[in-house]
């Protein structure tokens, strides 16, 4: 267990990762308002919808509408996921109110062909090329590399094939580079090791992104804490993933995130508090019970109130 | 991040602590057939009922008929909780078909006086007295201090004042302490630091019994295993805790913590196949969705299969 008591930087991904993964299309208004809640709450970084074909990812077709209203302050760095170049151009018709661009591709050949049609190599080409044209637009780049730990075609995906592909994306300029259990796969101990060979190997910064599909999205956190990781992706109300069975849970929730980080000393410039309230708020919207653990029982309240 | 894969024993607390808090009593032939199912995966420690005054805790008054009913293999060592002596006395009607009896109080003044009308010093004379009387019958003694590292009512635990208490257990002859976050409040730095310092403090064999409250049950495992913990209590189904308001969750999920601890590759003995079995049966007696993650997801499966 590491000793420190480092600030952790937390990027909110459910307006995008957790938004495009409902049944139903959230309407535009109650997406302005929800991202607008996440951006107060002293977040520093926030997904805010992603460039992508309205055909393929209807639930996001309104991504435009939503950047264009939302009032954000200043001191949120705002991303936007695009798929590839025509993504880009879309996004850059808004190019005073984006900070960061983000891009995917899979570790593992399987998945990466069932979700973009393409090979890994073709993908790197594509990516590389995109994160080209953003830094030329002077936009930060966040390449996010799924299936990094396990794939649900393939099975545990070999970690010097995940620091090749780490070496291809930083080389290719990406600012910032996510390690991401896609499918909930990862346990603590890969997590370390990954995370520990990669923070000697790669250049650039180093984010973590978990799903708490087996319950051990926190725990993969604690492993990747102790390896020297700070930045982390999560979603409010622990949003994402696949809705379907109903309690196959998605992104870790940003408030389970916080809650423990802040238990534990690390600072996040987050208020759990108003978190909570957006997280209520997307709650109410949806009209389900999400899987968010402090949602349901509340922060941790160390006062001596109660006796 | 531990390098090793040592053998980790789980005590499966579900029929007891999980059992005790349905709103509806399940009924004796289900108990019967649930601690059989249970018994079955290869666990090695199974807390089986408890003797406890029928008119406080109806839900198990039919402890004494589950314990002679249900047929156990001599691999598993079955623990019944008993509250003091009157419950020992019960208990050794049928002392040839238990191994091991916990004993608990909890280490915070005001949670061991609402929970059973004493101060810590006499709940401590008490178990002291019973650990002497259960030892005389050649049986082993479980002490569990609940509210070992937050107290709902006091806030943090002194841990100076834990250790205390195991000093004074261990003295009174336990051979087991369990630490038991029994609201959800602990978090990974304080479960390490704490285990660290009970590993170097106290004798006998040491415990960690985590709930799942705000989602860091798990993580709170990985850091207990860093500090060289390799004995758990956890609940099939994730059942236990107070089960209102709905999600409010209970012991971490057996099933959640096996996948890890296997993924890990710390061996349990328990069969995931048929512990997942159990839950699934204990799912459809109590008509519900429980919290448990790998009951909904399944186990990871790393076979390249699905391509």
């Amino acid at each position: 267990m590491t000793a420190d008591t480092a600030a952790v930087t937390i990027r909110e991904v459910g307006p995008r990762d957790g938004f495009q993964n409902e049944p139903e299309t959230i309407a535009t208004d109650d997406k302005v308002r929800l991202v607008e809640l996440l951006a107060r709450t002293g977040l520093r970084r926030l997904e805010l919808t992603s460039f992508v074909r309205p055909d393929v990812i209807p639930q996001l077709a309104d991504g435009a509408e939503v950047l264009a209203r939302a009032d954000i302050p200043e001191t949120v760095s705002v991303t936007v996921l695009v798929p590839n170049r025509r993504g880009l151009e879309r996004a850059l018709a808004q190019r005073d109110r984006i900070d960061e661009v983000s891009l995917f591709l899979s570790a593992s050949e399987s998945h990466n062909r069932a979700n973009v049609n393409r090979s890994v190599d073709e993908s790197l080409a594509g990516v590389g090329a995109t994160i080209a044209d953003a830094r030329g637009e002077g936009l930060r780049t966040v390449a996010v590399l799924s299936t990094a730990f396990g794939c649900p075609y393939e099975g545990a995906v070999d970690p010097d094939r995940v620091l090749g592909i780490c070496d291809r994306l930083a080389a290719a300029g990406a600012d910032e580079i996510g390690l991401a259990d896609t499918t909930g796969m990862a346990n603590p101990r890969q997590v370390a090791e990954l995370f520990a060979r990669a923070a000697d190997h790669v250049e650039c910064e180093l984010t973590a992104h978990f799903h708490n599909t087996r319950g051990q999205a926190l725990a993969n956190v604690v492993a990747a804490l102790d390896a020297g990781c700070r930045s982390f992706e999560s979603s409010f109300g622990e949003l994402g993933g696949c809705p379907v069975p109903p309690g196959a849970t998605g992104n870790v929730a940003t408030e389970d995130l916080v809650s423990m980080l802040h238990e534990m000393g690390h600072p996040t410039g987050i208020d759990l508090a108003k978190l909570l309230d957006a997280s209520h708020a997307v709650q109410q919207v949806l009209g389900r019970p999400l899987g968010s653990h402090t949602l349901v029982a509340g922060p941790v309240d160390w006062a001596p109130a109660r006796g």
